[in-house]
């Protein structure tokens, strides 16, 4: 199976940037959103400001990372099953994080299963 | 500031794929082999087998995650500071975890830092 893991960064979030709270709420939705199950969190704060927030999920994670100081948001969306649509949740982040600010989007493929199978 | 986040499939490493202790001695050695200084970690166990383990950063992260019905680990790892190497850390953990395994590598370009240094 060929997984493209979809990156994008986030800038112009607003005060989004510094409220976990809202972080993780738009982390878990979107990771809904693809129809991906939810199975723990876990935030690492950085001393001065900023964070990494891990949404671990049934079928992999969504991670975001913020820079502040950067006007930066980080985000990692890997959803290991093909029907899943990481796109479709990078929009919704997006969304939730910055309806009005802008998301320039990367990806790389990944592939998950036995060596037999490899494209 | 663009950086490259590196990712690796290794595969035939052995024991090690469902050692935890192993996997997280691996991903700190290989943080540390590079420069990185490390904060902190989280594992998210699945029910069955496998899991996720990420060791935080001061520069980022590295994360491991097991699939060992597939004889698969994946490895990602984001180093924000462009004088670290990815392929040292990789090369760092695929000598711990997998010395007669294979290792497939990609990477992705991420840019970090304020919008009028993107390239």
């Amino acid at each position: 199976m060929i997984i493209r893991q979809g990156f994008a960064e986030l800038r112009g979030c607003g005060a989004a940037i510094s409220d976990e709270a809202a972080l993780r709420d738009a982390a878990v939705a979107a990771a809904r959103s693809a129809g991906a199950t939810v199975i723990g969190d876990h935030a690492q704060r950085y001393a001065e400001h900023g964070l990494t927030l891990v949404i671990f999920l049934a079928q992999s994670h969504v991670m975001l990372s913020t820079w502040p100081e950067y006007d930066l948001i980080l985000a990692d969306v890997l959803l290991c099953d093909d029907t899943m649509s990481v796109d479709g949740a990078i929009d919704a982040l997006a969304a939730r994080l910055c309806p009005d600010g802008t998301v320039v989007r990367s990806s790389v493929e990944r592939r998950i299963g036995p060596a037999e199978t490899r494209a």
